[in-house]
């Protein structure tokens, strides 16, 4: 039998990006679905510019990825599923820029949505792309059981409201000037951050009708990946300057936020990201070489350096 | 056979108003579902402060009693939709508030989320108050089938995304200071404020178990009185004082907007809403003696004086 020739993890990444790029493009198209009453023109460019901007589109990729694993023909139900939570992590995006919350001016190297449009525009923006989430799941196009659907938007609103990234956001603006303990800084990483990456492991699995065990282990490797995300993030934000990034940097250190990264140092922290990789790895164990992909991408987000 | 005594419409209302509280307390109880990591408490607090204070509560008294008209049991599926639907009505009045928006610092005689806490928690409350909506519908202990709470969860985001309610603050924001025609007044607030109170007497529809043809009538019906409540809110705004509103009033006049009230006068505006209670009522012809609540909500919304 013939080796399939293996491409390198970036081609895949962004192979991934564009079929979610599309399928972003062709939901927040102009025209209206039956129970709307009509798509304002503003506030869809709004929602576009917050949206269609050229990220890296990892959680989404996870989505397809886990979703890839299982023997089901779900690609474009797994699409739906991974615009939508990219819907979620834009929305969290556009209003974590507000001058109320981080105020940041970039975002991936061009104006966020509040300055490219005002704050009225981008606060709706991202109340609509949040909705919006909902609407593409529970959707009758979405090729997938009532059960199924159901269950990712229930999941879905706990990993990303008061107890899951919305929470964790809420602790961290209030981080700002004191120092929080370690379990502190954990609990709060695991909310703002790693609530949706678990999720998007999580969905990928429900879309591809994996058994509960299946999708509990999938949805540990998404809580490993969605803390090593964090860590190196924090590397990142100690180590690297603006130009790379696309983003204003150093923020953590000038906002007096404690980090795991700046408690421990970056040599723990590099030792922390091979423990967590390594347990990434030994999570995807029982589904073989068929998970070589979601493998790099443990390895990816554990080692990127932007 | 007795007759059952007849309460006051304001009686039944306030009763039902109190359920609902109930229910919303309960949903907002400092503990952690499943899948929750954490709720912070000065994020909770604010959605708290932005939702349990004491409003008529008149969209999910509208879900209770369109639900109530058929021979099911549903009570409490009902109050956990019409809760919902309550978090997504209050998340709206909070994100509205803001200075970025209409930049209000009273509501309901108290003050706004973002006067009480500050702007960050005022975005993030809204944010976590639209994410739980679908959160509470979606969940197990929401007593309807899958197939009926994936309709409830597709109708509310159609209805208050953004070819709905947060298109039509869009559209409204939008409209200060130019003249909007008619026909564009009444696009505007049949999004802003007509499609979730039509969804709340489609949703009441949905968990009696209704037939398609009965949701559709009902879903008519909240058209109805949703154009009703938003007449009588421009004549209110025309003719009131802010003492009897417990908010600022004359602020549609004020910011240069124009109202159906405004352009055609008090005396249209009270013949069109007569016009309305008569449709309303008509619409409910086929549910007897049943709907006697229901056409004496449509009277209220009509003539109500706050």
């Amino acid at each position: 039998m013939e080796e399939t020739p293996t491409l390198p993890f970036e081609i895949k990444l962004a192979a991934g990006a564009s079929l979610v790029e599309n399928t972003l493009h062709d939901l927040l198209a102009p025209r209206t679905l039956e129970g709307e009453l009509h798509r304002p023109e503003r506030l869809l460019m709004a929602m576009r510019h917050g949206v269609l901007n050229g990220g890296k589109r990892l959680r989404p990729f996870l989505v397809l990825e886990t979703a890839a694993l299982f023997e089901t023909n779900k690609q474009s139900a797994a699409l739906r599923v991974a615009a939508a939570l990219e819907c979620v992590h834009c929305y969290s995006l556009v209003h974590d820029d507000l001058p109320a919350m981080d105020d940041d001016d970039l975002r991936r190297g061009q104006p966020t949505v509040h300055r490219a449009f005002d704050e009225a525009a981008a606060i709706l923006a991202g109340d609509s792309l949040l909705t919006f989430a909902f609407d593409i799941i529970s959707a009758s196009e979405t090729d997938l059981t009532a059960e199924a659907k159901l269950t990712l938007v229930n999941r879905l609103a706990r990993a990303s409201g008061m107890g899951g990234m919305a929470g964790g956001q809420a602790l961290d603006l209030a981080a700002e000037g004191s120092s929080l303990k370690e379990e502190e800084i954990l609990l709060l990483q695991s909310m703002k951050t790693g609530a949706l990456i678990r999720f998007a492991c999580e969905a990928g699995s429900l879309v591809g009708g994996a058994q509960p065990l299946e999708t509990e282990r999938l949805a540990e490797f998404g809580s490993a990946i969605g803390l090593a995300f964090q860590l190196a993030d924090d590397l990142l934000d100690l180590t690297s300057n603006s130009e790379t990034m696309g983003k204003a940097t150093g923020k953590d250190a000038a906002a007096g936020k404690a980090t795991l990264a700046s408690l421990h140092g970056i040599e723990w922290t590099r030792r922390q990201l091979n423990g967590l990789v390594a347990q990434a790895e030994e999570l995807l164990e029982p589904f073989g070489e068929r998970a070589e992909t979601l493998r790099e991408a443990a390895r990816f987000v554990a080692n990127r350096q932007k």
